[in-house]
């Protein structure tokens, strides 16, 4: 596996908060990647120090134009105020097969996100909430139970601002063609898709809704 | 969607640092569910501290029975040296849609690893390489060409312990029966699995090898 800082043709890496990017900067072109990878995906892994040491916790989210919404409570609780966390969103397409063993690496599409989450309460909570779950489960809002009073207080929902971020794509063949060792080469693929629902028994009296059944396959 | 810690039935959460688990307490069970979740895939999310910012980069990983190795170029030009960084691997198996919001969530399996990592060198790292390749790429180790010693010397390879970790399972229907909001609920289950190989154009003079065209779906 090639080593990311030695060849853009680099499998999975991540991006060094020192070579960040304004999204400002980057203009449409790079919050446009960036909501592609987004919309791409529900769940993210957010990265937050306690007591000196990173933890990685994976968890839901939705976003709007300028802010990503993470259900954090784990995160929240460890949390210290005004910290900066990064959150990351990967999508793993396919295992690159080069000729040498070196320039194997992985099609990705991966999004890092740095930002000082904010706590919601109140309105803005309960709007969060809702974006989270229509991006998660698109039409559940309107057909499921909204949540009450107490549930809303057990849920934390912390806002990160789509401000600094950076997007990495890795895509097509290898790029060792000219290897001198000449065995087969390529992609191997790998796809993720919905399955049919499984009705709970307990519900069986009900028929699967159209807003699940026309989900699209991700 | 609920929040973690206040149900079993939680969606996607991470585990406080404070509820680790040092995998000889657990015995062969914890370190057997470890070993699953790692079977299981071979990109995790690798987290480091970085002028007290967290930073979460996707990798690829292999393990033994006593360290996982990652492929952590990024990381460990950022790494201090003797810092403890936390490596995550998730799989998502499905959306849990429950009769309530609250009661929304995520079928998963999830590792959560804390470990000082070491930078091998010489045999070692050819040795961890070779185990981080066959576990990603099964097969490739002797069909591609091995890297030489410039390759070698260009190539990353981190050695985390897998003595502290953590694992999380949540699987099934949601929780929610007993709801008084009476409308379908279940899971919407999410695949993932390799697809036939593509083959690079340049290497099209070769047949699809064995190893490749019989790896089992994920």
């Amino acid at each position: 596996m090639s080593d990311p800082s030695a060849s853009s043709s680099a499998p999975l890496s991540g991006t060094e908060r020192t070579r960040h990017r304004r999204l400002r900067e980057q203009g449409r072109t790079g919050r446009e990647a960036l909501f592609e990878v987004l919309r791409a995906g529900f769940v993210c892994h957010l990265g937050v120090v306690v007591d000196d040491v990173p933890m990685v916790v994976p968890t839901v989210y939705g976003f709007d134009a300028g802010h990503l919404y993470v259900h954090g409570s784990v995160a929240s609780r460890s949390l210290t105020r005004g910290a900066t966390v990064c959150v990351t969103v990967t999508h793993v397409d396919g295992l690159v097969l080069a000729r040498s063993v070196f320039e194997h690496g992985v099609d990705y599409r991966s999004a890092m996100i740095y930002g000082v989450p904010r706590v919601l309460e109140g309105d803005e909570k309960l709007a969060a909430l809702r974006c989270l779950t229509e991006h998660v489960a698109p039409g559940q809002w309107d057909y499921a139970r909204r949540p009450d009073r107490k549930e809303l207080a057990a849920t934390t929902i912390l806002a990160v601002p789509l401000d600094e971020a950076s997007v990495k794509v890795r895509e097509g063949h290898p790029d060792d063609a000219d290897d001198p060792h000449d065995v087969w080469a390529g992609i191997l693929p790998l796809a993720t898709s919905w399955q049919p629902p499984v009705t709970d028994p307990r519900a069986a009296h009900h028929p699967v809704p159209p807003h699940i059944l026309t989900r699209l396959p991700r």
